[in-house]
C-alpha cells in the first residue's frame, strides 16, 4: 500500500496580484518538495498559483470545487472533488488539511480562517487578515514572512498534534 | 396569501456571558417588534437568547440547525430546519437571511461573517469582530452601539437594497 | 409563544404533467387544511403546484432552494431558505420534515426517497417510485391513492411516532 | 506533470454480507489495475471492502467522509476528504465519479443512485435496486454479472461521453 501523505491547505481568493500569485506559488512548490499533498478550492488565483508551483515540482494537488463540472478545475488540479455545494466546500477544504496556509484577504479567505479555527486546524498567514475584537488582537493566526517558513510552520505544527 | 416577511439572521457562538445573551435578546426584541422573522442557527447560546426575546414578542423564529434532529433546537424556535451539513450550515443561515447582526467573538461568528461578506449581505456588528489587512482597517463590517441601532440599520441597510 | 407546526414534506420533480400538478396541488391543500407547515425545495413543477395549493388555504410554505438567491422560489413560498448547496438540499428538505410525500418519478424524487428512508422519515408514495432488489419488492413506500389518503397516512405516520 | 486518471466511484453501504464484500474487493481490485482511481464514501463495508481490493493493487482510493475526523477512514483510504456535511457527502462522491458501480441494496446507495442519474452519471449494478414507475421497468441502472464485467462497463460509458 502506498504511504499516507501529509494534507497542507492553501486558501486564498479567485483573484491575486502578481506578488500574491509568486508567494502562493512558491507555497505550492515547496508543499511537494516536502512530500505533502496540497489541498485547495481547485479554481483561479491563488488556487491555480498554488497547484502550479505543486504541479511542477511534481507534487500531488486536490481541487476541492463547488460547482457540478470538473472541467471548472484550474488546469493544476491532478484530483478533482466535485462537490455541488458552492461556498460550503470551504469548509471541506479546511477540514480536509491538517494546517492551512492563507494567502491574501479575499472574504472567502476570511470564512475559510474562520472555520479553520472553529476546528482547531492551524492557520498561517502571509498577507492575510489580522483579527481583533473590542480593541484587543487575537493571535490565533500564525504569521510567516514567507512561503517557506510558512510551509515549515504548517509542518511544526502538524508534527506537535501527533 | 400570507405577507412575505423579512428575514434578519442572528449570528454569533452557542456560549455567551451574561451581556452577550442580554444584547442578543434585546436584538430578537426588536426583530420582531418590527415584523421581521429571525433566522439564526437555532443553537444555544446567542442563537437562544435572540429566538427567546423574539418568541416573547410573539415572533416567528427560523433555527437552521447543523445536525440531524429537529430535538436539538433551543426551545424558541418555532421552525426548525434540519439540514445534517454540519458547520456548512452557517452558510445557509446567512444567505437566508437579507441582513445578519453579529453579535460576539466566536470563530463560527468569523466564518459567517466571511460568508455574509462574500455573498454582499450586510453585516452590523454588536461587539464582534474587528478586521483589517496589512495594517489597514477593512471597514465591511457596520458598527452599532445598541441592539436597537443594529436593527434599524439593518432595516436600512435591506430597504436601500431594494 | 407560537404553537409549534407539524411539517410535511412534499418531494417531486421540477417537470409535471397536468394530472401530477392537480395531485401535487390538492396535497398542498390539504396539508394547509389540517394546519401543517409544508416543506419543498421552493422550485417550479411539484414544488410550485403544492404551495400553491397551501398557500390558497392560507398554510405556511418553506422552500429549502438550492442556489444562492431567494428570487429563484416559486411565488407561493413564504419562507425560503437560501442554502446555495445545490442538489444537497434535497437531504434539508427530508430531515426538515416529519413525513414526506413523494409525487412523480424524477431521479431527484428518487434521491429524496433514498434519503429519507435511510433516515427513518415515512415516505407516503402517490404514484412515485417502485423498488425492488433481486426480485424482491421493497415495502418501505407507503402508497396512497388520492391527496387525502396520502395526507391522512402522513399524519397518523406521525403520530405513532410521537 | 502528473497524467490525470479516471475516477470510477462504488457505492455501497456499511454493512455489507460476506459475498457482498467478495464482489466489492474485487471491483476495487480491477479499477486500480485498470489504472482508475476509486472513490468512496470512506467507511466500512463495501467502501472498506472495495478500497482493501484497490490498495492491495497499488492503486489510489479517495474516502469522501460524512464526518468532521480523518481518523474515521477505513485504513485502506489513501486520500481522505472531510467534509462534515453527513449524508449530504453521497452527492459529492458520486458527482467526483465519472461511473458509479453500485453494490448492494442499502438505502444510502439508493439515495446515491437518484443522485447519479440526476446528474446524467452512469451507473452500474451489481445486486443494487431495481426501479419501476406505475408498473414500468425503468432501465437506467446498467446491470453488471461480475465485477469485471461491471468495471468494463464504467470504462466503456466513460469513452463514450468523451
Amino acid at each position: 500500500m502506498k504511504a499516507k501523505p501529509v494534507f497542507i491547505g492553501v486558501i486564498g481568493g479567485s483573484e491575486v496580484t502578481p506578488p500574491e500569485a509568486k508567494l502562493a506559488e512558491e507555497v505550492g512548490r515547496e508543499i511537494a518538495r516536502r512530500g505533502a499533498t496540497l489541498v485547495c478550492g481547485g479554481l483561479g488565483g491563488v488556487m491555480e498559483a498554488s497547484c502550479k508551483g505543486a504541479s511542477e515540482e511534481g507534487g500531488t494537488t486536490i481541487g476541492i470545487l463547488p460547482g457540478e463540472s470538473r472541467r471548472a478545475a484550474n488546469p493544476y488540479v491532478l484530483i478533482p472533488i466535485v462537490t455541488g455545494i458552492g461556498h460550503a466546500r470551504n469548509v471541506a477544504v479546511v477540514k480536509s488539511s491538517q494546517a492551512v496556509i492563507a494567502i491574501d484577504g479575499s472574504y472567502g479567505t476570511l470564512a475559510e480562517i474562520g472555520h479553520a479555527l472553529q476546528s482547531g486546524i492551524p492557520v498561517i498567514g502571509l498577507g492575510t487578515w489580522a483579527l481583533s475584537i473590542n480593541g484587543k488582537a487575537d493571535q490565533s493566526i500564525i504569521t510567516a514572512k514567507s512561503p517557506k517558513e510558512a510551509v515549515d510552520k504548517a509542518f511544526s505544527k502538524i508534527e506537535n498534534r501527533k
